[in-house]
Order: structure tokens, then C-alpha cells, then sequence
């Protein structure tokens, strides 16, 4: 394979769409940071900004099941709604301080857990939303590693929101000189998010995703979750759970 | 499931970004138009302007090997570079008149190819490029069908390239009264359409397979791969080959 890179010592950047191309993006030496904007990574970030201990990630509604049944707070749903065994959904509403602080808690979602499990062999996982955009930006930098930016999209399809917030986080790194990217799907994705930051309300607007959570009478959420930097705080997968990147 | 779109008698606009995506958007009863502006659904629309008799795409280069035993005429690379035993690769400059006129010729292609026959049970394959763009565009409309843009991308990622002109169509379809959309991809190819459009050839100098051809001294084409409307003719795939739509 003859080398893309202009030179060996800059670390790439790219984005992956959705977790049906991520085989072939894998690279176990890399930050992967895992983006599910509408609204498990926006929900994850939330409950560790209200003092959740640690959220243990599940794939299957059978686990989930399991561990309700072993005494843990679960939060599951699939297609946007809250299954009945669970104590909660994904909305970040959902987590509230007087509930979740200093529990450990489940959680298994439509199309975010699926993007964690996926990544974990690689170097460092992180919950990525615009809720902790500039400390995620400030942290990898200081990591000097490849990233890869993992949207999770809505079941294998490529979606606006995730997109957007992937162009805002490529975009931040690629103003460090020590990245550069070859990858076209960073291209368009700051593209599209220079289109939107202006007006993301507007701009989300068209999002398939968007209209979903109207439905359901779920998009109460839409604001809150395209609301940058309100916490310095950057969960990240230890071991099979979420815990703050300073407990790793 | 519940039905996403507002009226059963609209038909829907998709774009699938890679040949990856493409088994969550399979539907048999839609059109699905093939794009791989650089360089392979170019040069098959330049080889039909050339007065090609048929192509026949071929998946893997041991067929296409095969063939040229039998004697056909070969188009076949990887990477950008001619197999040492083809006649030619993928550059539309290739297919000339003199050559070609009146040939069945076989094809593989390192993208393109595997595009063809993944959705070859469909209603109907067609070939696009910004050669036959407009032709294109008035014939889906007459057939009344949904459409699925699958674009070759590189090596199962999105590109650009074919993203843009994906975006082109979808824009062009959508202006009449019985398409819609749901899909966040192409509302992502019509807003990337829009913003290169007018200045494509500085656009598509972002591009990473612009780079992969002028390392191989390729680019050439690029100019000509993004010159509308030269043709009104389209390749349609019959059977195990492509013809003009009018012989199918």
C-alpha cells in the first residue's frame, strides 16, 4: 500500500458515517470518538454532568433486561421509545442528578452502544457531543494520536446531525498543525457544518432524525442538544463501562 | 414499521454513499442509477457516445482474463492502473471511436464494477454521469419509480466526487411534484452540490481520488468527467451487459 500521507509525522483525521463502513476505518492505535448527537452521546455526557458514577454500555435489550434484573438503573429503547422494563429512555432529561448521582447505570440504545462496542479495541473511546466539544477538541490534541470521528447514524444510514457535529470536531483538529486528513468525508463534513453553525435549528430541521423524535413528541430535546460547552467533563470506555477520562 | 413519508403516492429520492450502505437501501422495484464520475460511469457513457456495441461489467479480474482468451476487447484496472494484459483502463480517453465502434468490450473497474452487479435484481440499472445528466434526469421521471443514486465511492468510503453529482440528480428529481425525500443523504449531496457547483473544478481539487490520478498522471479527465450534457444516450444494464436504454 503506497502511503496517502505527505508525511509520517502528522496524525490523520476522518470520519466514519455510520458503524456499517467502521471495518474498514479500524485502526487499534487511534481515539476513537463515538457521536450520537439525537441523543445517547448527548444523554452520556448529561448523566456524568449529573454525577452518574459510571454507565456500563449494552448491546442487546437481553442484557439490559439482565441487569435490571440484578438491581441496576437501566435506560433502554429502541426507534426512540422507552421499552417498559426500563427505568428510562435516552432522553438527557431523563438524567437527572436526584436519580442518577453516584449510581452506576445501563444503558443500550439504538444506535450508539453498538458504535462503542464496535470501537473498543481501539486506543481510547470517547463520548463525543457538542456538550464537551472544546474539551474533546483540547484533549486529543494533547493525545497526538490518529482520530477517528464514529457517527452512529440511524441504523447503518448516514444522518445530518452526526455529520454536522463530526465537520465541528475535524474541523477544530485540523486547525493543530500536527493533523492533516486525506479523508473526503472530513471534507464534507466541515463543509456542511460551516452551511449549518449559522443557523442549526433551521439546518437540522430537514434531519430524518428530527422529524422521528417530533413524532414521538421526543424533540424537546433538539435545543439542548446542539448547545456547545457546557461542561469540561469527556467520558471514556475503561474496561466494559463509561467513567470520566481522569479515572481511566 | 411505520411509514416515513406523508403520501404513499409520492415516490422517494435515496442516495446510498458507498456500496457498503447499499444492502439497507436494496429495493427491487426502484431505479438505480450507478455513479463513479471518476472515472468508470464516464467512460462507459463516452464508450456508447463511441459507438460501443455492448459492455459487458465484470467483478474480478480472472474474468476479465477469461474474456480476453476469448478474444474480447478488455478494460481492466486497479487503482488506477491498467492490468498488464488489458487493452486499455478506465480513462474515457481510451474509448475511442476507432477502437471501439461497433465492439462488445468487457470491463472491470476497481469500484464501479461491483456497483453494477450488487443491484442488478433491481427494476432497472442505469448509468449516470454529468455526461447524460439532463437525458437521465427526464427519463427517471417519465418512469415514475424510486430512485436509489448509489455511488462507487473508493474502497467502501463515501468520496466526493460522486457524492456531488449524486446530489445533482436528487436535485433535479426532487423538482418534480412526485419525488420526495427523506433521506439525510440527499439533503447532505444537494447542499455539497450547491456549494461546488459553480466552481466545481476547484471543489473537486479537495478530492482524494483527484489526488490518486494525478499521482498517476490520470487527471487529465477531470474537467471532461464534469462537462454536462454531452450525450442524451444511457447505458442500461440487460440481462449480463450494458446497452442503450432504447435496445433493452
Amino acid at each position: 500500500m503506497f502511503n496517502d500521507y505527505m508525511t509520517v509525522s502528522k496524525r490523520k483525521v476522518e470520519v466514519c458515517f455510520t458503524p456499517a463502513l467502521y471495518p474498514d476505518f479500524k485502526n487499534d492505535d487511534a481515539i476513537v470518538v463515538i457521536v450520537d448527537i439525537l441523543r445517547a452521546t448527548s444523554a452520556i455526557v448529561t448523566a456524568f454532568m449529573n454525577g452518574v458514577k459510571s454507565i456500563i454500555p449494552v448491546a442487546s435489550l437481553e442484557e439490559a433486561l439482565d441487569y435490571k434484573q440484578k438491581g441496576f438503573l437501566v435506560a433502554a429503547e429502541r426507534d426512540g421509545i422507552v421499552r417498559d422494563f426500563a427505568d428510562f429512555g435516552n432522553s438527557p432529561y431523563n438524567f437527572k442528578r436526584e436519580i442518577i448521582d453516584g449510581r452506576d447505570i445501563v444503558y443500550s440504545t439504538t444506535n450508539g452502544t453498538n458504535c462503542i462496542m464496535m470501537a473498543r479495541h481501539s486506543y481510547r473511546v470517547l463520548i463525543g457531543a457538542y456538550l464537551n466539544l472544546d474539551a474533546l477538541a483540547n484533549y486529543i490534541a494533547r493525545e497526538d494520536r490518529d482520530l477517528i470521528i464514529l457517527c452512529a447514524g440511524w441504523k447503518n444510514k448516514f444522518n445530518l446531525e452526526d455529520s454536522l457535529f463530526a465537520g465541528a470536531l475535524a474541523e477544530s483538529m485540523l486547525k493543530h498543525d500536527h493533523y492533516t486528513t486525506i479523508c473526503d468525508s472530513v471534507h464534507a463534513s466541515i463543509d456542511l457544518w460551516n452551511l449549518a453553525r449559522h443557523n442549526m435549528m433551521a439546518y437540522v430541521e430537514k434531519a430524518a432524525q428530527r422529524h422521528r423524535l417530533k413524532k414521538n413528541n421526543l424533540d424537546d430535546v433538539i435545543g439542548y442538544c446542539h448547545t456547545s460547552n457546557l461542561t469540561s467533563m469527556i467520558p471514556a470506555l475503561k474496561n466494559n463501562y463509561l467513567t470520566l477520562i481522569e479515572r481511566l
